[in-house]
């Protein structure tokens, strides 16, 4: 598998470190991963953002792992907040777990997520 | 194509009959449905939350038998709702047409849909 | 790669010039496209939707033209906006600008954007 990002010098840059397209040549493996939530094995779920954003990330990045993936595979991520004001934290966080890596990115501010404790969740496509 | 769930015993599971991750090898054909909403054919919308959730799931399940697949086919699944007090409800009518189906699954709350009288929309991604 | 339209007759159609499922066969690429908003390279944002949703389809436009593909290699689009009075003219525009091409396609309302100025984003799936 080979992936390419895409970011045409005509057009604005990405606003962090993400790509505004990634293209994917001779992928043999697809990854869906549902959106993750910060909630962790026993049941908690860390009541600050930057703690809910890691957790998330950290069940990703297990995930990718259990099909014998890791954080270069990914594709695209699909962040959703709850909270505006979050979205710098979004990116920082993001762009600190990635480790240089840049895939295609879309960030959006919802009504809320499936439990009001929950104030973010991210799903990722990857390939291999 | 093989489709193979990834649930690491590391995470909390699943919140109800879906797979963390959904892992897709070999698939010749990619199938995208766009987010069904529970508009009947004759224009109609079903009053109740429930009533729209199962023609939103009516539809995908036509939309896949269009193209030679089924419920097995589907990798992904998005919902889209507008009430948060209809979450519960979205799970059980899922898990209960998915029939033991368990793809990869995200639902958020946004602040609206196309038109005011829908509650619910989702979209699906397919392979074979 | 075969791209091939599923509208069942037994479904109501879409609501505009968008396919209820969009079917790909022997794709050798794919191309995940980030949510695409309304900012100029200079950084500036027109300030009505119009002009926002106009400079979004451009630059998706660009980017599959950096990547070798055109408008008839989407296969899925996303718009979230931020208004719901901006649905129909969101219709509007994406079924002018595609001239044709009616990919798979999903809209919602989304509580904000990344930044408050922003009153559109899209992203896209292509194949090739």
């Amino acid at each position: 598998m080979i992936a390419k990002a895409h970011n045409p010098p005509s057009l604005h840059p990405p606003f962090s470190a993400y790509s505004l397209g990634m293209e994917v040549s001779g992928a043999e493996r697809w990854l869906h991963l549902s959106g993750q939530v910060g909630v962790r094995k026993d049941g908690s779920v860390p009541p600050d953002a930057e703690g809910q954003m890691e957790e998330c990330w950290a069940k990703i990045f297990a995930i990718l792992d259990a099909a014998g993936m890791e954080k270069a595979n990914m594709i695209k991520v699909t962040g959703y907040v709850t909270r505006s004001d979050d979205i710098g934290l979004f990116r920082q966080v993001r762009d600190r777990l990635m480790e240089g890596h840049e895939p295609a990115s879309t960030l959006v501010v919802v009504a809320g997520l499936a439990n009001p404790d929950w104030i973010v969740e991210i799903e990722a496509v990857a390939a291999a």
